[in-house]
């Protein structure tokens, strides 16, 4: 239906044009969208304006596009990710109230070798943290992804020991051997720990949350300046809230880490 | 492009298709969909394997699809509405602690007359809250609606009394003289109470957010069950929160409310 001379659906044509948007860009102009996604103008100015007059798109009064509140209520009020973000939430306040630093909330896409944060809460401080809600960040380069990877059957694990693997920072690991000795460590641990991976001052914990027939949804992760880490503080609430939320998403009760977790916390 | 023979473009089959899936009904077979938009079998097809290509809808194993986690991360990680979420969720978190009943943050949505809710923290009990995430409610059943209208424009609430307005229960009130009185009065005071309006068994409490310019942009609102009613505890937190909330989003300090507003709480 309505393929273009590329082959392109109208849907993926669609899709081009929201992905022009993100954070940095929440608004923009015509020939910004034009230039952004490579189409045509025209084919870019007929899509925008029936995307608009859907309420996918909004218009601002300079005329520039944006991405629509219908966009966010359609998408919003019956997506799988919401249930867990909902549920998540309140766990995400207990750590936040407990340690005060930066806390996520994240489920893996193991397709694309990546990480999507559904729910960050602020230190209210300096820290820079690369996680942004509905943004991504890679497996290897995040707390969260190797603790959620290091959960993951092998076949999986050795798909993503076989990608590209980028480095972010010069503490970024990415030769496949090293990285599955991590991985074997972690499982071990019950959490992961990894600091100046993703920018150099920080230091970052997370611990996995399991669903039905415990396969591994999820994680909750601390980012701290490494210069105040206190890990005898945050692993404990980490790994109670990760537990917990677990439970409440249908894990069944069995143990993970199988060290104490307490007894190797500087890694 | 691609319209077909009943003059609707492939968006606005896109957003039938999308907008059969709701809370109750995240998952849907092919038929269903069929169903429920009253589009052609094979539109319904083409478009849902297109939609399902991009990640825009999933399908689970049975067969059935649903709406994916890529439509939440487009819609989300550029939306003007996320924002205002990010920066509400710490008050209505405060909020919560305070008075540990329903806590919701929603925007007008003067056009459909209705409320959409961004953010809800529950009470960890057993009182029926109509607003989901993502929900709609309308602007003259609830707390938060009418806390909104109250400080519009005047030809923007002559527009809205006009319009159809539906009884939900024996207690809503649906004469526009009567509406347009409560509304001035709820100006006054600074805040909306509504008692059974919704639900029989619950009052309502409201209070709007400012943000630039003055202009409202959503509503704060705290949902208890009648018998338990605190008004002197639930209105100064109430008011708190909707204050600072107001600037943080760039309202200017401005006094509203003309009535010292713990004069009358019990209306």
């Amino acid at each position: 239906m309505a393929n273009s001379a590329s082959g392109e659906s109208v849907i993926e044509r669609v899709v081009k044009i929201m992905e022009a948007f993100s954070k940095g860009n929440p608004r923009l102009p015509l020939r910004e969208l034009v230039r952004m996604t490579g189409m045509s103008s025209s084919t870019v100015h007929r899509l925008a304006n029936d995307l608009a007059a859907s309420g996918l798109l909004e218009r601002d009064q300079s005329g520039d596009y944006g991405v629509g509140a219908r966009m966010w209520e359609l998408a919003s009020r019956s997506n799988p990710l919401e249930d867990f973000r909902r549920r998540g939430l309140p766990f995400l306040e207990g750590v936040h109230a407990a340690v005060r630093e930066h806390v996520s909330l994240s489920v893996p896409d193991v397709e694309s070798g990546s990480v999507l944060y559904l729910e960050r809460l602020d230190r209210h401080g300096t820290v820079m943290n690369l996680a942004e809600v509905a943004g991504r960040l890679e497996i290897h380069s995040t707390s969260s992804g190797m603790a959620m990877m290091a959960h993951m059957p092998g076949y999986v694990q050795e798909r993503f020991l076989a990608g590209t693997l980028k480095k972010t920072t010069p503490a970024t690991e990415t030769d496949p051997a090293r990285l599955r000795k991590q991985l074997a460590h972690i499982r071990e641990l019950g959490y992961a720990r990894m600091a100046g991976v993703l920018v150099a001052e920080n230091t970052a914990y997370a611990v996995p949350v399991f669903g039905e027939g415990h396969s591994v949804i999820g994680a909750i992760a601390v980012v701290v300046p490494s210069a105040e880490e206190n890990p005898g503080l945050i692993l404990p609430v980490l790994v109670a809230a990760g537990r917990g939320l677990s439970r409440t998403m249908g894990a069944e009760r069995r143990p993970y880490g199988t060290r104490p977790w307490l007894e190797s916390p500087g890694k």
